[in-house]
């Protein structure tokens, strides 16, 4: 981040027609995008939506409450402008893609070994980093695949210890059996894969999928273009958590754009300290919760950048 | 509401391709709006946002950190563009208009007596009631008034009882004194007032303020024009309330916007069973955190309205 232009952003903020920290977590947002733009009154006018798909091997486990060929079917919904990702990224102003990655070619049941080779993690890592575009100036990433909040929970088993039922939840909608199938298919995920366990890329090889590697590919992508990242729910915060779990700080670019109803994503965000912008109960994925929380970072944009001084407007301080 | 296109809202919410319930609150709010407009798959075309301006002569007495003269250049601002308000109305695409009345004839102390005469109380109810354009889709109050959050902690007081002190908070930022005098004040003004004591309309003018009873007035008037409202923050809340106290269901055209950081205004949205869409901490007033919430709204409408059904996509269901 640029430093002059969080400190323009902060004597900014402090100039501005309302009482000092009225406009709370928006003044925190707003600052935090200006650093991050290295621009101390900056516009958001080129925000991506980056929505990445693959097949698992595990959802022939039965993990999921709907059968794997969903996943190209709801690829196609996204193509065709049917999705809730399609109308949130066009309330947003947001350019969206969609990239199903070799979904011909699921990944291998995490319960029985590796889910991907390193050559098939790093081309999906590639096709995340690929896609962002460069120009963007915010971004937003997420998935869709039947089986990834088992993926998912997997993943941060590995990452962050616990219990595996610390990390299990209903997903798209599975019962208490689905829940407790979900449980023993992570810790045989574990057991079948013991060189994951604290290490973040082998966690997301041996554990993830094609979309959560893409997820993490792009997100690292948008550091090194200084574009700010909305996190979206379990799966991609469990994707980007390999990131900042392999290097500290390196979601720092990045907010929690709402806290998901699968109860691991708060363990999650709390394990990353970050605290999501909206709370309400939305668990779809597919980039949906990010994309809304767009519109938040756009009111702190707008206040922070098209308000009035006390100065311009001639009002008294307080 | 309209019941028939409240079913046909929940039918409509139920063949979208996504899991069931996965959107959360979103799918509760479009049914909620579907049924407020007697559409099953609504639009929002015409939002609009009402600010309105009141002086206190409660300001007198030194509640208040920013000067009373602040509230006129405040209107001034309103009306040349510089407010949060105006940017967050603008990105909602609303339509925003001010409505300072008699700044130039503040209320009466009401430490003293009532703030208010009858003629005074129904000539304000009037303008807020006037003021809402009985074609809009979606109304948004918000006020200006330096010392109004006193104001409003009266009112509270005077519907809900408790202590004092259960009302008042920092306003726009008052120290722990500043408190403790805005607590005092709320207790001489119940005693100066004992009529107004479980009386809502009384409430409301021997303790509220003209920008209180047009809010309350636009809220009613949006009530029988079937107009969803959002609310704002606490002295927003504070004026709605008069309205659930005399007609118990009067709000039930109305959400909760955000949640203040003004603590007192949890209290009351617990006390009107209204969950706050957002909690980031604004304690702005002008109708911001409701404005912002706009967005939320219709990105509900957006998701319930546009999406495509299980059958329309040929997605398989759960």
């Amino acid at each position: 981040p640029d430093e002059a232009a969080r400190a323009g952003a902060q004597e900014r903020n402090g100039q501005l027609t309302k009482p000092p920290g009225a406009l709370g977590r928006l003044e925190d947002l707003a600052i935090w995008y200006a650093a991050w733009r290295g621009d101390a009154r900056p516009r958001i006018n080129s925000p991506q939506v980056l929505i990445f798909a693959g097949n698992h091997g595990v959802a022939s486990r039965g993990v999921s409450a709907f059968p794997p060929e969903v996943t190209v079917q709801m690829v196609a919904n996204f193509a065709h402008g049917g999705a809730a990702i399609n109308q949130l990224s066009a309330l947003a102003g947001a350019k969206m893609s969609v990239h199903p990655i070799d979904l011909e070619t699921p990944t291998a049941d995490f319960t029985q070994g590796p889910a991907m080779s390193e050559a098939e993690v790093m081309a999906a890592i590639a096709v995340g980093w690929e896609a962002v575009d460069p120009d963007a100036d915010l971004l937003v990433v997420g998935e869709m695949g039947i089986g990834n909040t088992t993926s998912a929970a997997a993943v941060a088993h590995a990452l962050l210890s616990g219990e595996p039922s610390d990390w299990t939840g209903r997903g798209t909608g599975v019962d208490d059996a689905g829940i407790a199938l979900k449980t023993q298919v992570v810790s045989d995920g574990l057991k079948a894969n013991p060189g994951a366990a604290n290490d973040p890329l082998q966690a997301l090889r041996c554990l993830g999928g094609r979309e959560l590697a893409a997820m993490a590919g792009a997100i690292a992508r948008a550091r090194l273009r200084h574009i700010p990242v909305i996190l979206d729910g379990f799966i991609c915060t469990a994707a980007a958590a390999t990131l900042e779990s392999a290097v500290p700080g390196a979601l720092d670019h990045a907010v929690a754009g709402h806290g998901s109803a699968e109860q691991a994503h708060r363990r999650l965000l709390e394990h990353l300290d970050k605290e999501p912008l909206l709370q309400l109960g939305l668990r779809l994925g597919e980039g949906s919760g990010a994309a809304l929380a767009i519109q938040i970072l756009r009111g702190a944009i707008a206040c922070h950048s098209d308000m009035a001084t006390f100065a311009e407007a001639g009002v008294a301080g307080g």
